[in-house]
């Protein structure tokens, strides 16, 4: 699978949720696009653009969630590149098919976003734009990543989030259980322990045992509810 | 009440419906203020606009419907005015209790916008992350004008549109039906009848017939239902 991640940051140096995400990309099938250096100018080149997204499988926006919504520029990238007649009507839909996500920087906890919290509508209800704009290019629409005040995250939280961004990246959206469980495996397998601390090889041998454990755990029950159905049909 | 429309609108002059629109603007009450031409090199000056917000009781965001958000300037006007400290946040709150409304200009039938249509979502969901600012800054958040497909509206459709925009700008949010009479009443006398071509001094007697039809029918509703309650006390 080849990811093309559309970043619009105006500050990028400035952030470490940014800097730890471009640290965790995976060494390969994903392509960094940082849209404010490589068009410090503003102007937007529509049709190298649209011949890049062509070469993706996979789309992400990525951006911290100003008032609900992009930075400017990711809104004028929008509005220049995804044009009538390429991504959507009569001739269009030249990106059909393909998967569109967001990798979503939050500065407020990710809780308040409910009703009844401080920011009263759900990540759901104010990214529908975005929703709706994959729907109208024939785009299968991801559940966003959200990273969510990424200054207070302790190291294994930020553990996970280097592996829910690798997977989100790069894992089949309808993989199954099992598919995901080979995933880590291969990505073990293909990160091996050379180089790692003693704190990172812990975490790998926990993160096996952990597996382990669950495909114990579920090889048990899918017997035992096996048993159940014979009963039953028996 | 003085309301501020911040109109964005990169190619404003080719838009009929935004010529249309400033043709309507009422003679008093009402500020235009196109952030394009204000800020062709999109440095928004964000002391004077904060000053300039400081003024008015109710602020438009007024703009064609691109991609299910508005144009890139008025983006970043967000992002740069919008500020914590002045809208939200502790010593914020600088916005609160003045009104904020949306006049959207779409290119589709808005009755693509629900689910089943084309568009496949609402106009108050897609525009949640404009309610969603509102509520942050502690404005009242006012209904959205919509604009739809304005080229093909008639000329009576028009009418209407440019008394809608007006009511828009200018019309108290809690208006009772009477005070909506009154509305009508003044910029009716204000206007006169002067220099109105025959065919606008017809609509403009229609108009009165209309709310006078109106008014001795709510007053016989009225009076029934008094005689009613009154059968029924007695």
């Amino acid at each position: 699978m080849q990811t093309l991640i559309i970043v619009s940051h105006p500050t990028l140096a400035d952030s470490n949720a940014q800097r730890f995400l471009w640290e965790s990309l995976p060494a390969e099938g994903a392509t960094w696009h940082h849209l404010e250096s490589v068009y410090p100018d503003g102007q937007i080149d529509c049709e190298a653009e649209q011949q890049q997204l062509l070469q993706y499988d996979r789309i992400i926006f990525q951006f911290p969630f100003y008032w609900y919504s992009s930075p400017a520029l990711l809104k004028q990238w929008q509005d220049a590149v995804l044009t009538e007649g390429f991504a959507y009507g009569p001739d269009g839909g030249r990106l059909a098919g393909k998967e569109f996500g967001l990798v979503l920087a939050l500065g407020v906890n990710e809780r308040e976003y409910q009703a009844g919290g401080k920011e009263g509508f759900t990540i759901s209800e104010l990214t529908r734009p975005y929703q709706a704009m994959a729907t109208k290019c024939g785009m299968v629409y991801l559940p966003p990543l959200v990273v969510s005040q990424f200054d207070y995250l302790n190291e294994n939280k930020r553990k996970e989030l280097l592996i829910g961004y690798q997977q989100y990246l790069s894992k089949d959206k309808d993989a199954s259980l099992k598919t995901a469980e080979n995933w880590f495996k291969l990505q073990l397998q293909t990160v091996g322990k050379a180089g790692l601390s003693e704190a990172d090889q812990q975490l790998v041998e926990q993160l096996i045992a952990v597996l382990e454990d669950n495909r114990e755990q579920l090889d048990d029950l899918a017997w035992t509810l096996a048993q159940m159905e014979g009963n039953q049909l028996g």
